[in-house]
C-alpha cells in the first residue's frame, strides 16, 4: 500500500474542482488507504483536501486498529477523538486549515451514512454537498492487473462450488437446505464471507433477488442459481448459472434457453475498449428482443465488481461511459416468466487491450442435475 | 406486522414539523415495516409523508420480495420502478401528491447511503435535509415486551457460546484460532450472523476493538472476549468477559480488575427510569476514577442493542436522555493498560418499571482457564 491513490484521487478531485473528500469505512476507504474498518456510528474518515496532505479522523479507541492496518504504514496524519469530542468540527477545522478557507464543494462517500455525510455538512455551513463516486469511482472501475488476479481467483472459487451444484441441488429438498450447503462451499473454497445464495427454483426462479425459501425442489424444476462472496483481500465473486433437475425440460424453455446463452455471449463478445456500457446491455437486449422475449428481460445487463459486489461501472441503457481496459463487470442477461420459472447466466469479465478476459468457467448450456 | 409503527413515525414526524420520512434498507426499515432488503445502488425506499398514506419505492426486479416480506401484508402502496427510471423522481412526485405540496423538512434515515439521501435531496430542490433519528430512533429505542423476549434470547445464545469458552482459549493457539471455533458456536448456538469476535490476549487487550490476530495466547495472559451476532429475528447479542488463561495474573491485576467489576455492577444498578443516560456513564466512571484508574476508561459506558449491535441510546457524557421502561442497552465499562493488557464486562440490560433486568449471565469475575 502506498498513497499513490488517495494522491491520484486528490489529484482528480482538484481538476474536478472538489475541494474536500470525504470517505468512510466501506471499499472507498479500503480501496484509497486499506483501512478495512467496520461502518458505525462513530466517526472515521478519510480526509482528502485539493490541496495539503490527507488525513484521517479516528475515534481514540480504534486508533490502535489504523497502526495495525495498511493504512498504518502510509504516513497519512491521524487524527483522534475522544468519546465527548465532535469529530466533525475537529474535521471541519483541519481541512479548512490545509485549504486556507472552508470548502465550497465538499464530496462524501455514495455509500457514506446520512449521520456522517450531514455531520460534515453541518461543521461546514457554507459547503455545498455532492458525492465522491464520480472521483472514486473513476479511480477503482479501472482495475490494475494485480486487483484483476484477486478477481480471477475469486471468480475460479465460485467456480469450484458451482461444479459441485449436483451435490447438494435435488429433488426433495429446499432451497434453504441447497443454499446452506452451498454457502458452505463458499467459504470452503477461499471466501472469508457469504455475499448471497440465490436458488430460484421452478416459479421462485422469475423473481430476479429472490434468495432462499422452503420451497422443495421438484422434478423437472429449471433452477437459477446465483452466488457470491467476498475473499480475504475484498475482492469478489459473483457467478449464476441455471440448472435443470431430474427430467430435462421441454422443449420451449430450451428454445429461450438457448436464445438467453446467445445472448450472453454475444454481449460478452462485444466488450473492447472504446465500447460503451449501454452498448453491451443492448447487445444483449437485441438478441432476447428479436427472438421474441424482451419483455422477460427485465434487469440491466451487469454491474461492475471489485471491492464490492456492486459498482461501476453499470452495464445499463444509459450508461454512455466508453469501456477502458482494466474495467471488471458482470455480463447476466435473464430471462424471467412470472408463475413459471426463470433463468440467468453470469460471468464476470475484463475488458482487455483489445477485448474481453471471462473469469468464469463452467458450461453455460442448461446443465441438467440427476435429481 | 401491522401499520402501527408507520403511522406512529408519522404522527412523531408530523408532531416535530417533518414533511417526509425516508428510510432504506437497514434496520429502520425492517422496524417500521417487516420488510429486510439488502442495502444496494437501487433505491428501495420507505417514504413516509406528514400527512397520506406511506408508500413502499422498490426497483421492480425485486417487488416480488416486498410481496413475500411480512410488509407484503400491510397494504402499503408499492411503486415499483425500472432500470431507466428516475426513482427519485418518482419518490418526489408521490410524496408532493400526498403533501399537496412540495415537502420543506425531509428526514433520511440515520444510515441511509449519501447515494440515496443525496438522491432524494436533488428530487426535492427546495427540501432542506435532516436526519430521521429524532423520530425512528424515538420508536424504536423502547423496546416492547416481545423484543425483550428477543434480546432475551439473543442473550443466552451468547452466553452459551462464553460458558464454553475454556474448549477454546487455551496457551498456544492463536487469537484467529480461537476466533473461528467462536464464530461457529456463535452460528451453532442460534444467531444467523455473527457481527465480532474480539479476542483481545495480552497487550492486543487494551485495544478495545481489537479483533483477531496471529498472537498466540500465553501462559498468564489476560484475555478480552467480546462477541455478539444477529439471531434470526434480527435482534443482537453482545456480551464481553475477560478470562485468564493458565496461571492466574498478579495481585496488581486483581486490584484493578476489582475496581472494573465494582463500576459494573453500580452503573448497572443505578439503571431505572429517570434517571439519564450519563449518569448510568459518571456511575460507571465515577468508581473507576475514585480508585486511580480513569484514565484508562477510554470509552463511553454503552451503546443501545435491537435490530442494531449500536443503536440509541447511548450511554455517554453528554447524552441528558432520561431512560424509560423498555430501554434496551450495553453497559460496558473497560481498563485498558497500553502494552500490557485490558479488561471489559458487559451485558445487555433492560430498564423495567421500577429497575433493571439484567440479559446476560455467567461469572462477571475474572475467570481462569486452565490454559
Amino acid at each position: 500500500m502506498t498513497l499513490d491513490r488517495v494522491h491520484a484521487a486528490r489529484d482528480l478531485a482538484a481538476a474536478t474542482g472538489v475541494d474536500l473528500l470525504v470517505v468512510t469505512p466501506g471499499s472507498d476507504l479500503r480501496y484509497l488507504c486499506g483501512y478495512d474498518a467496520h461502518a458505525m456510528e462513530r466517526l472515521t474518515a478519510l480526509a482528502v483536501p485539493r490541496q495539503g496532505e490527507p488525513f484521517l479522523v479516528v475515534p481514540r479507541l480504534e486508533a490502535p486498529m489504523v497502526g495495525a492496518s495498511p493504512a498504518g504504514g502510509l504516513g497519512l496524519e491521524v487524527l483522534a477523538w475522544d468519546e465527548t469530542d465532535d469529530p466533525f468540527a475537529l474535521l471541519a477545522q483541519a481541512a479548512t486549515g490545509r485549504l486556507g478557507a472552508a470548502p465550497a464543494r465538499v464530496a462524501v462517500g455514495d455509500r457514506t451514512w446520512a449521520l456522517h455525510a450531514l455531520g460534515v455538512a453541518g461543521a461546514l455551513p457554507g459547503a455545498a454537498l455532492e458525492l465522491a463516486s464520480p472521483v472514486v469511482d473513476r479511480l477503482r472501475m479501472v482495475k490494475t492487473p494485480a486487483e484483476v488476479a484477486e478477481l480471477a481467483a475469486a471468480g475460479a472459487a465460485i467456480d469450484r462450488v458451482h461444479a459441485r451444484m449436483g451435490e447438494w441441488l435435488r429433488v426433495g429438498r429446499t432451497e434453504a437446505e441447497v443454499g446452506a450447503d452451498i454457502a458452505a462451499a463458499i467459504l470452503a473454497e477461499g471466501h472469508v464471507s457469504v455475499d448471497f445464495t440465490i436458488v430460484g427454483s421452478g416459479p421462485n426462479g422469475a423473481s430476479p433477488h429472490h434468495e432462499l425459501s422452503d420451497r422443495v425442489v421438484e422434478d423437472g424444476d429449471v433452477v437459477v442459481v446465483d452466488i457470491g462472496g467476498e475473499t480475504a483481500t475484498g475482492y469478489r465473486s459473483d457467478c449464476t448459472r441455471t440448472y435443470a433437475v431430474g427430467r430435462a425440460p421441454g422443449a420451449e424453455v430450451a428454445e429461450w434457453y438457448a436464445v438467453l446463452q446467445e445472448a450472453q455471449r454475444v454481449s460478452t463478445a462485444a466488450v473492447r475498449p472504446g465500447v460503451t456500457a449501454e452498448q453491451v446491455d443492448a447487445a444483449a437486449r437485441d438478441v432476447i428482443t428479436a427472438a421474441g422475449w424482451g419483455e422477460y428481460f427485465i434487469h440491466r445487463t451487469g454491474h461492475g465488481i471489485g471491492l464490492d459486489i456492486h459498482e461501476a461501472p453499470y452495464i445499463v441503457a444509459g450508461n454512455d461511459l466508453p469501456l477502458e481496459p482494466g474495467m471488471a463487470f458482470s455480463v447476466e442477461p435473464g430471462i424471467y416468466l412470472p408463475g413459471r420459472c426463470g433463468a440467468r447466466i453470469e460471468d464476470v469479465v475484463v475488458c482487455t487491450d483489445d477485448g474481453v478476459t471471462v473469469l468464469n468457467e463452467g458450461p453455460r448450456e442448461l446443465v441438467v442435475l440427476p435429481g
